[in-house]
C-alpha cells in the first residue's frame, strides 16, 4: 500500500491552534502535514473514523497527571488502531494579550490540570484568580479575543506565538519533570499509509483485555508475559461501565506483534483472560527532553 | 482507647454543604458527626493532619471516570490511614434557583466530570452552555447567589435541599451504574478513635509499592497474594513525580493485615519491591444499592 504524502496527511487534534496536541502531531508527521482542530475529543475520533482525517493525535497518559482515561474509551469505541506515540516535555507559560504586564493579571484562564501543575506559582500570586477552561491554547484565544487588561492564560509557547500573545512569566509549573505521551491513531484499514519517523526503531505493541473476577486472575495474565522476559512498560486498570468495580487492563509491552514470543504470550493471553484486544503496534519513541 | 462520641466527630470535606462527599461522610458516621466544608482537597488533609478535624471523607474513585489521583497523593503525603470506606450511588440532576424552568436554562455549571457524566443530556438540549465549576454543589450555590433567570447547575439531590433549590430535571446522568467510593482518613495515631458502622464485617486492606524498572516486577509482586489466595479488589497505577513512566502501584486486598496468611504476604511483598507501606486495614462497606 503506498504511504500517503506527508503535506497530503490530514491529522485531527483537540483544542486550538497552538495545542499541546498539535505540537505532538508535529513532532510526529512534520511540519508539512494539514492538522485540523476540534472542539471536544469526540470530535477529533469521528473525524477519523468518518474518514474525515487520516489520523488524529491525542494525549494518552501525563507523567504527573496519569492517564488520560476517556481517549482509551474513545479508542475502544471508534475502533481506532495506534501507529505511533510521542513524548513532549510539558512547559507551562503565563500568557497575556501585548501591553499587560503579569502585576496587571488578575484572572488566568487555562484546563484545570494545567492549572493544577502550576499550583505553587498560583499560591505565591495570590491577586490571580485560576478561571478553569476546556483548554489551555483555547484560553489564549479567548483572552486574546476579549483583550481584557487584567485577564491571562496558561499554555505553551507555541500557542503563544500562533495568537500573537505575549509570555510574562516562563516555566511556570510546580515540577519540571513534566511530560506527555501522545498516541497518533487510525482506521486499522489506513494504519499502513500512516508513516511516522523511526520506523526502524525498537518497536512497542498495546492491548487491553478484560479479567473475570477471580483470584489470581491478574497474576496469570502476567505470567504470560514473565515466563517469556518480555517487559512491560506500563499497565493501568480502567472501571468497566455499567460493572462497578470491574476493570480493563491496559497494558504496553516492548516488542512487535509479529516477533514469536510477543505472538505466542498474546495467544495465551487469550486463554486466560475474557477478552483481549490489541491495539496497536508501532515505533516505540524517543524518551523526551 | 476511648472512641470518640459520634456527635463531638469532626469530619472534613471538600466542596459546598450538600456535596456528595458529605453525604458519604454522614453515611460512614451517622447525622450527627459535625461535616465541616473546605474550598480544596489540600485544606481537608491540613485539617486533618493540623488536628483540626478528626477525620476526612475523601473521594478515592468512580466507577466511570476512575480514581481520584490527587487524594492517593494528598494522603501519602500527610501520611494519613484509612479507617473506612463508603459506596454512593451517584444520581446527578439538573438544578435552578426557585421559578427558573428548565426551558429557561442556557448556562449550567458544575464540576467538569459532572458535566461529562450528562453529556447526552447536554447534548439533547443544545441551548445549554454546559460551563466548568470547581464543585457540584458549590455551583449550586453560586447559581442560587447570582439567582439569574437563565443559569442551573448539576449535582446531587442534598445540595438543592441544602441550598434551597429546586430539582427541574432528574437523573440526567448517562448511566445509571454510577458510584464514588469515599475514604474515611485519620491521624495513624488517632485511627482508634474513629468508630464507622460494620466494625464487625469483614476487612480489606489497603498498600502502596514501588518497583524498580525490571520486567517481571510486577508479576513477582501479585505472586505474594495468588500463592496464598488472596483476592484482591483493585489494582492501579500511579506515576511517581519526578521520574516519569516509573509507577506506585495502589492495591486493595479482601482480608484483615493482621490475618496471618495477609501478613505473610506484605511482608514477602517487602521482599521483592523498593519500597510498601500500609495505607490501612478497614471494615469493607456493602455494594451501594
Amino acid at each position: 500500500m503506498p504511504s500517503l504524502n506527508r503535506s497530503t496527511i490530514r491529522v485531527a487534534f483537540q483544542g486550538e491552534r497552538g495545542a499541546y496536541s498539535e505540537e505532538a502531531a508535529r513532532t510526529l508527521l512534520g511540519p508539512e502535514a494539514e492538522a485540523v482542530p476540534h472542539r471536544t475529543f469526540e470530535e477529533v475520533f469521528e473525524a477519523v473514523a468518518k474518514g474525515d482525517a487520516n489520523c488524529a493525535a491525542v494525549p494518552i497518559e501525563n507523567s504527573l497527571a496519569g492517564s488520560v482515561h476517556k481517549n482509551y474509551d474513545l479508542m475502544l469505541e471508534h475502533a481506532l488502531t495506534i501507529v505511533g506515540e510521542a513524548n513532549l516535555k510539558i512547559v507551562h507559560h503565563l500568557i497575556t494579550p501585548p501591553g499587560v504586564p503579569l502585576e496587571a493579571v488578575r484572572r488566568v484562564y487555562s484546563h484545570p490540570v494545567a492549572l493544577a501543575q502550576c499550583e505553587r506559582f498560583l499560591r505565591a500570586h495570590p491577586q490571580m484568580e485560576a478561571v478553569p477552561a476546556y483548554d489551555t491554547a483555547g484560553s489564549v484565544k479567548m483572552v486574546m479575543e476579549r483583550r481584557r487588561s487584567d485577564e491571562g492564560a496558561i499554555a505553551g509557547r507555541s500557542a503563544a506565538t500562533v495568537h500573537g500573545a505575549q509570555i510574562v512569566s516562563s516555566a511556570i509549573e510546580n515540577h519540571t519533570q513534566n511530560f506527555t505521551r501522545f498516541l497518533l491513531l487510525a482506521r486499522p484499514e489506513k494504519a499502513l499509509e500512516i508513516k511516522v519517523p523511526d520506523q526502524a526503531s525498537a518497536r512497542k505493541t498495546s492491548v487491553v483485555f478484560q479479567l473475570g473476577n477471580r483470584p489470581g486472575a491478574l497474576f496469570k495474565a502476567l505470567a504470560v508475559f514473565a515466563l517469556r522476559d518480555i517487559d512491560l512498560s506500563k499497565i493501568e486498570s480502567r472501571p468497566i461501565e455499567g460493572k462497578p468495580w470491574e476493570y480493563s487492563f491496559y497494558l504496553d509491552l516492548l516488542g512487535d506483534s509479529a516477533d514469536p514470543p510477543v505472538a505466542r504470550a498474546l495467544a495465551n493471553l487469550g486463554e486466560v483472560t475474557e477478552s483481549v484486544r490489541l491495539l496497536g503496534c508501532y515505533p516505540r519513541a524517543p524518551a523526551a527532553r
